[in-house]
């Protein structure tokens, strides 16, 4: 099996705080092993493999590459682009087998979400069509944690971490009043509703929201001025979650196009998101006082607050990869299986075709009968996910994130 | 000079990381002397004890005092309240002397901003003329930095570092794409500059701002979109800063009049602050791609991420207090003199009257001519305050936060 080359690593889609400890573990594995001829870093992901765009990562600074572990966001550069078929336009694909042959890459490794398990695929088909012998293999990452065939994606136990602490300490600030208010949080999840529902780990502490809203369950507006009514009677304070992605029955994203003529207008522009606009029909309707906060971008590239098994399991998956692939696997990504719920886990390659395309929804059952909370059985299934802490290398006050030299080949 | 009797406690105004630190140190400083007879809390401030709602802090274990320590918000509960001069309505003045009658209070502390320092000055002169002997310090804090005749206030700091913090994980994320975009960040900030100043403390690491607006430069829209055209000619990308306090030459919100009948409409009902009436500027005008961050709460509640050097000094001013007050000092406010740049200090008090009502700006010679963003000068100035990480408990994965029994007397 065994196939002496060249290792790729690229990075696709949203960053999240544990990428590149993916990218920590794709690199110090493969430095390790004498079969291995070179390590090259694609950069801005499959772009950097197109126009061959590569880094030399022998010629970086250990220190450096493990200090990546803790180093939010891609490094090497992220990309949204999608592969077209090979029937339609082939260019890329030859493109793509140059830049191979050149560098003499046998191992590629692609980390990013649904849409890169997809690239890795389409590419791996080509290279066996044009007889490249190669390996390649898919890293899955996504704070969304919406991939099949797995049991969570690296990325979402530090999201969702950062969420619940979030959350925690919000509602502290917001219990330090007497001053009433509806408080409405809004979460990344343009399908999912895993982030939203993360901050319901909070409750372990009696710290977390009252409501909580995900785009799988169709979205009534009427019903979420009934539900911040009620509980606003009972304790003069409400804090509901809601997903960027919530839409009504009709799969149209809330309050876009309502009659309400102020808030058509700001969906065309868009001010704010679905907070501000479900907070506006709080302030109109209910005439209650509100606050709107949006998560934003805070809740992927918190690297300051991630999760320790996160972090480790990313790096797993990254030394996981290298090994699977020197066995002889390829077309396949790695995955995570638990084997108790509380908590152990192994690993396990499955076919790309199986994983590429797909959707993984928050399981209705894990959501009470109104859809407007999570149950203990979303908590017994991510609370495991975010234990433990990192320590951080500090440099003045600050985070010392890894610093590459990024020198081209 | 000995006096025996009761502290009381009380917290007052928007809240930060480490005003429970504060209450640490007074309360574990004061369970150690044996001339003070008992040690209350005021359940929101002056609310508290107006209306006689104080807890019994001997009560209380001491596990959970100590965590208080790095719990944020406001523990016993925070108030805004702005107490009515004596001569105009005496009411309240003679229920806070019933309460200090009752429980023989001699030793009130109040922790908070401007309005604080006021509300205590007050007190103090109504006790000195009814002829209750005690003795009242005030105990600085706030975020936002504007208290006069102290180095800086116990709260800035740990704000401080999210911000940078903050700011260099989401500048890591914005390079992370090919994809260009203006990115606008708003801070708290009413009336000064400072917390919008401290993102760029992330500078050192090369993660800093391109661009900070702050409200005591007057704020032209003009040169702003000048501003961003600019720099996204020069690099393809604008990440700009923006306290939510900045008024153009008049005194006025920015754009919150514009004659733009979108944003004039979006003023109206709140949706967003400053930061998307400005990204819809650069939209409009400039028709690039824009991102709003609202750093919003968790500027002043994310306990998981405080500076060490703030929290201890929070704990001092706290510990500080007691040890002044039984010393003798009154109407007086417990400050600190920065006697080395980077960085000593000493502890010192000066009265009430002093800096009641009064507010620091950052001064002008601090940022650049255009006034479009910091100088080193600053930086000397705020790095220092924002060095050293806490190790906060965490349980399951989250923050252990104090849980006080809140026992009534």
């Amino acid at each position: 099996m065994s196939l002496k080359g060249a290792v790729l690593f690229g990075q696709s889609g949203g960053p999240t705080s544990v990428i590149n400890a993916s990218a920590a573990g794709v690199f110090l594995t493969a430095l390790k092993h004498e079969e291995i001829t070179g390590v090259y870093g694609a950069l801005h992901g499959i772009h950097g493999v197109i126009n061959d765009n590569l880094i030399d990562i022998r010629q970086e600074d250990m220190k450096e590459l493990e200090l990546l572990k803790y180093t939010p966001a891609a490094a090497l550069g992220s990309v949204r682009y999608k592969l077209r078929l090979h029937k339609d336009d082939p260019t890329d694909y030859y493109k793509i087998l140059d830049t191979f042959k050149k560098h003499n890459i046998r191992y590629f490794f692609y980390c990013g979400g649904n849409d890169s398990m997809d690239t890795c695929h389409k590419i791996s088909k080509f290279m066996k069509e044009v007889g490249y012998e190669c390996r390649i293999i898919g890293i899955p990452k996504t704070i969304d944690n919406d991939l099949m065939c797995i049991d969570h994606t690296p990325g979402y136990g530090s999201a969702a971490k950062f969420i619940a602490t979030t959350i925690s300490e919000v509602i502290l600030d917001a219990i330090s009043y007497t001053k009433s208010r509806v408080t409405i949080i809004e979460t990344m999840g343009r399908h999912t509703g895993w982030l939203a529902a993360a901050s319901s780990l909070a409750t372990i502490n009696g710290l977390g929201p009252d409501l909580v809203y995900i785009p799988e369950i169709p979205f009534d507006v009427d019903n979420f001025i009934e539900d911040v009514a009620r509980l606003y009677r009972e304790n003069q304070r409400v804090i509901a979650v809601v997903s960027e992605g919530i839409v009504d029955e009709n799969g149209n994203f809330v309050l876009e196009k309502s009659e309400n003529v102020e808030v058509d207008h700001f969906g065309h522009v868009h001010l704010g998101g679905v907070g501000y606009r479900l907070a506006n029909e709080v302030k109109r309707r209910l005439e209650l006082q509100t606050r709107v906060m949006e998560l934003n971008l805070m809740q992927r590239c918190a690297a300051h607050l991630t999760s320790k098994v996160d972090v480790d399991e990313a790096f797993t998956f990254g030394k996981k990869a290298i090994e699977q692939a020197l066995k002889g696997v390829s077309d396949s990504m790695i995955t995570l299986r638990r084997t108790r719920m509380n908590y152990k886990v192994e690993y396990d390659v499955i076919p790309l075709s199986e994983v590429a395309n797909h959707e993984r929804k928050l399981p209705r059952e894990w959501m009470n009968e109104r859809g407007n909370n999570v149950l203990p059985e979303f908590v017994d299934y991510a609370l495991p996910l975010i234990k433990g802490e990192n320590r951080l290398k500090f440099e003045k006050g600050l985070p010392r994130f890894a610093k590459l030299k990024k020198i081209k080949v």
